[in-house]
């Protein structure tokens, strides 16, 4: 067992907590709790850390956990293990993940739903920086059944502990990219049919209004600033969520949620048309 | 100026910010950021705080925001101020707001949307615990139209700072109430002719496929258990938001805006048609 805060280990994970720098070069994650932990795919599962107490309490859960991989659980102290987690009141267990390695190939092609036969139904995030909204989003995003998600490279680390948690293991799943030519990227994305859309305040249409039952692309910008303009001006068309009372802005999450269930509902009934009409033919 | 972290005002700040119970002895909550204090309507806005910098900096609008009203600004020295804020890297403004006091003869009628001639459409939380998640459904709440929103008793407090935050403004103008006795102040609802949907994992039907352009009441639950059966048991019907992927749930902010957006939907439709048909008749 690991009793002291200053063992390289602990070092260690302090490290990729912290440094979006650390995660990056070891291309790893940490995900907090025993939940996060099971729905790591594990060929990805690299390192479970558990505190003592949390051995006791669920040594059957570590168990199952563990069964079957080749990971072994590192014990540590309650002191260390709060030292090394990114909770306040860690529930005892956390694990050190390898990043999903899409083809270099055809990312973009990925984010559009790969050979699913699916619409594409994408999300393009600008400069979004609180990690919770990023991870809400991401949830969100496979909830409403979108294809992947395209974030500017100066969006907040999607890596980050709180966005982690916050996906509620839909990080493990959802299909995301980060562009550093984010203009470029959604270039591509148009090439492929996707028609671009930006939730924008002055937006002349009401976004219930347009139809995303084909390739669709949605373009949210920052909490605070919105979508900067060189980005807007890559759309198709700017809608606005209308607002009713003094509100000015809505939460990003709330906004992208907004647009992704509309669509999402959109899909559905063109589904229940065609499969009414097919029953008419017959 | 106050310098010192044990001044009395400075520890009456501290208590007010970190327990409820001094909030609700007092009748006020803290609000922070300039836009929060000056959205802050004049009769309730109490005290205000700025700190030596932020003075410095933002006269124009410190004066500004003072202009006929009785409030004088208190200064604080930067340590000061950062340890009475919440906020880890404080604007340097907070103030002291008053609560809003809905005539207690009509609370119910308030959140149906008064005499606005409105139909109602509430929100009514159930033991929802994350503060942000509470603020970001008041400011949603706000912008898709909701009249009211009821909340049981053990939720978390609205007037927590970071809720109060997360609501951007909309504290000072939604109504809401907290009833101790939930299922007697739905029960008031149904008389007045609201129907209640809960929003549940094993609703039958989808959300989408009802008509919510009557009085409407959405039952939001806990982050992590849902809602309590007795408190589901009061619905009419029960609905569910489809879900794709592996996610086993919403965030409940996501939740409440995706049923909150749909309402408006369909109410915005529903007038559209109403106009069309007038137009007709003419």
């Amino acid at each position: 067992m690991i009793t002291s805060t200053s063992n390289p280990k602990v070092k260690r994970l302090v490290n990729l907590r912290k440094k979006r720098k650390a995660r990056d070069e070891e291309q790893v994650f940490l995900a907090e709790g025993l939940r996060m932990c099971r729905e790591a795919p594990a060929r990805l599962l690299r390192e479970v850390y558990i505190s003592e107490d949390f051995l006791r309490r669920e040594r059957k859960a570590v168990d199952e956990l563990l069964r079957g991989k080749e990971v072994r659980a590192e014990v540590l102290s309650e002191h260390v293990f709060a030292y090394a987690a990114d909770t306040k009141t860690p529930q005892g267990i956390l694990c050190v993940v390898s990043r999903r390695k899409p083809s270099e190939a055809d990312k973009i092609r990925e984010l559009c739903g790969g050979e699913a036969g699916k619409s594409p139904l994408i999300l393009v995030l600008d400069n979004l920086q609180d990690p919770g909204n990023v991870g809400t989003i991401v949830r969100t995003a496979e909830a409403a059944g979108a294809t992947g998600i395209l974030m500017s490279g100066d969006c907040v680390d999607i890596y980050n502990p709180k966005t982690v948690r916050s996906t509620m293991g839909s990080i493990y799943r959802m299909p995301f990219r980060y562009a550093d030519d984010l203009p470029y990227a959604v270039q591509r994305l148009k090439d492929m049919g996707v028609r671009i859309y930006a939730a924008h305040l002055e937006g002349r249409g009401d976004y219930d209004a347009e139809n995303y039952t084909g390739g669709t692309a949605f373009l949210i910008g920052n909490e605070g600033n919105g979508l900067r303009e060189e980005v807007a001006a890559l759309a198709d068309c700017r809608v606005r969520i209308p607002m009713e009372g003094q509100v000015e802005s809505l939460n990003a999450a709330v906004a992208a949620a907004a647009l992704m269930f509309e669509a999402g509902r959109q899909r559905r009934a063109a589904k229940r048309r065609c499969m009414s009409g097919a029953s008419i033919v017959k």
